[in-house]
């Protein structure tokens, strides 16, 4: 039925051993090329144990294979502190486009909360012409929407704004990153019932938590395609989401998508609160700050393989990663295994949607010999991931949050993949 | 900013209060027309105990809230068995498109086998020129596609085919039913890799359960959109799921896609094996029995208000609900509420993806009268999902896999949901 093809068919597409997508484009069988990934064993297994015995009964609510427990969160509780600090998702260890939520990352300010969502409220007053107090019951009357979506801390990826190039894994360089199927009520219905006054045009939004985190946004944002959040990949919002329910503004830093919402003011201005002038903020070189870069960056990463992973020997690997951007889809993510110097185009899984992580894939013919891994992604605004040289060029080094830099993995010739700055 | 619309501006679309989808139609503020929903509380809330004390630490892998517990599978195991039976995801309590892999559904025929991934092989073996056998790691360096697609049981919602309809929830009913993000590799790849001979036209899959489950599958299939799938939602398929590997047949009913596969076989007829003539075949009205009806039907299901939920009172509420085709895309959703008499376009969120789960809204204004509410799906072949009386028309009561008829949930005047032939 099929006609198998020479290995050496398959088509180089950039230096270093990078390959052409069609790898990655099935749906057609004819487009495939056959790929000898490893060495066949001599005998057929046999009959294993779990075979010969039944298995294991049925379950109200099921986990995840004890021998999977060590893909964990990677946990950074700031000393001193009950529940503040952040949890890193361990995207090297994950694939597809959603991220479990139990493995979703966390930052906290004061813990979380254990709210009672009988007694839970949402506040919207301010400058409105009626303020109104919502119930979750009340909430979950209204319309609704669902989209999968990425949440990015802005701090993410700050470590590679170092002198040294932090030694760790893809998750956690880049694990305060996550992507889930949101579900919530436009925060455009409930502002358009209680009616905003003519000189509404930003709203403080203020969590239910110890440290009443709280965040300025502008009304345009709030009016486009805001939510408040009740369900993440089908269930309930998870407590250290925001349980019971949490503003979610697509492409938006992470901390501005208030957990725990108990309370949503309508302001002329920016109410200038404690977390958007102590933290948030970025200094330039000039000694300028910017204050509200909202929207997170065109970026990219590659996972598999990433940092402080092996490779297992010489011959054909798949190079798989994320991209996403807060400005839109994903239009193109190319791979150079040679530092940067030349460029293939990787193999995108649809659907590509806006403002979510989008998997791309390329196959490599590793040969042996030190590499240099990178990942660059273009969104559909025409914005260009940079190199770190160029963004620190631009920003300098005291410039803490929105760090999107191009993540270069050196392999060495053994096989060691790290993280280095080229 | 906004200017407020008079409840009386929203447009009927079909009788007895189904209104204009332009509802759910978001992102222009404009379209949105005003709808108060609820009574407005007359005081603010007081500052709850848990903003009073730091919330709780960060964890490694997250849990869903303790108050949520309630949210199960509805397990029906077989009596006299360990672990056969199948459990129903509780789709009345879930939203969006993605199922919770914690509450997948599940079919078991000898238990969930608790399998070592470093031991287990699977055999590709049969009419092909190379017999080739793939650890876990091996797998792992093959090209992988990532794809959002529903699983459904062939014996799915076969309660609504007995002579009293059952009055159960949506999940009761329906519930054997679920869509994940799934990960793996095309099984077209490995196939090219094992080289077909010319008269192999049908494989074998085999798990590696008790039961060694085991189903035929053409080669068409297996060389379009199959895959051996390795991770689900994001992290490692789940053991109830098939962990370390099953094979994935988007569209196909559900026993097919075998778990925990250690097997194919490359034949050129359909083995017939017991899982394939003792079950899973159809019996018609003339005494033909139908064998190999592969994929499953266009249908949709609405989840909220269903089977014994209870309205909170007269007023605007959300009708959400969910569609699916094993032959492609959703086209349209249409939502009654007098019982098919009439009906109303309903709003779809986006992505409407190929043989996924679509979620369908409706806004309804219910006037606190009895009413029946029903949804039927149009997919992009045309294909409508039929009424119950058409679908035993023409297949008979003997038929007991593959009903996809219209669910119809009768609305009483006190707002209690129940379960009717309509």
């Amino acid at each position: 039925m099929t006609k198998r093809k020479a290995l050496d068919s398959l088509e180089p597409v950039a230096a270093n051993g990078l390959l052409h997508r069609r790898l990655f484009l099935t749906g057609s069988a004819a487009a495939l090329a056959s790929a000898p990934f490893l060495t066949v064993q001599a005998a057929p297994p046999d009959v294993p144990a779990w075979m010969k015995t039944p298995g294991l009964p049925l379950r109200v609510y099921g986990e995840r294979s004890p021998r999977e427990v060590g893909v964990q969160r990677l946990v950074g509780a700031q000393p001193g502190t009950t529940g503040s600090g952040s949890s890193r998702t361990p995207i090297e260890a994950l694939e597809g486009i959603i991220t479990p939520s139990s493995l979703h990352f966390e930052r906290h300010h004061s813990g979380v909360p254990d709210i009672d969502p009988d007694q839970h409220r949402v506040l919207l007053h301010g400058l409105v012409e009626r303020p109104l107090i919502f119930s979750m019951d009340a909430l979950a009357r209204y319309p609704m929407v669902s989209r999968i979506q990425f949440l990015e801390c802005s701090g993410n990826s700050g470590g590679n704004n170092g002198a040294e190039a932090p030694q760790q894994t893809a998750g956690g360089i880049h694990g305060l990153l996550s992507c889930s199927d949101w579900t919530g009520v436009p925060l455009a219905i409930l502002l358009e019932e209680a009616g905003v006054k003519p000189e509404g045009k930003w709203l403080l939004a203020e969590g239910a938590d110890a440290a009443a985190m709280s965040r300025s946004v502008p009304m345009a944002k709030a009016m486009d395609d805001a939510v408040l959040a009740i369900y993440q990949n089908g269930e309930r919002i998870r407590p250290e989401q925001g349980y019971p329910v949490r503003l979610f503004l697509p492409g938006y830093e992470g901390n501005m998508n208030v957990k725990w919402l108990r309370r949503i003011k309508v302001t002329a201005t920016p109410t200038m609160t404690k977390d958007e002038t102590s933290k948030y903020s970025d200094l330039l070189p000039s000694g300028r700050a910017l204050l509200f870069t909202f929207p997170m960056d065109v970026k990219s990463v590659i996972t598999a393989p990433s940092g402080l992973q092996k490779m297992q020997g010489p011959g054909l690997y798949q190079i798989s990663g994320v991209a996403w951007s807060g400005f839109g889809r994903i239009r193109r993510v190319e791979v150079s295994a040679d530092g940067g110097k030349t460029w293939g185009q990787a193999a995108l899984d649809g659907p590509i949607l806006p403002k979510a992580f989008t998997r791309f894939r390329m196959p490599w013919r590793w040969n042996n010999s030190p590499s240099v891994l990178q990942s660059r992604a273009i969104d559909e605004s025409g914005a260009v991931q940079p190199t770190r040289t160029a963004l620190l060029a631009e920003r300098g080094t005291q410039y803490r949050y929105h760090y999107h830099a191009i993540q270069s993995w050196s392999v060495a010739a053994a096989g060691e993949v790290s993280n280095v700055y080229a």
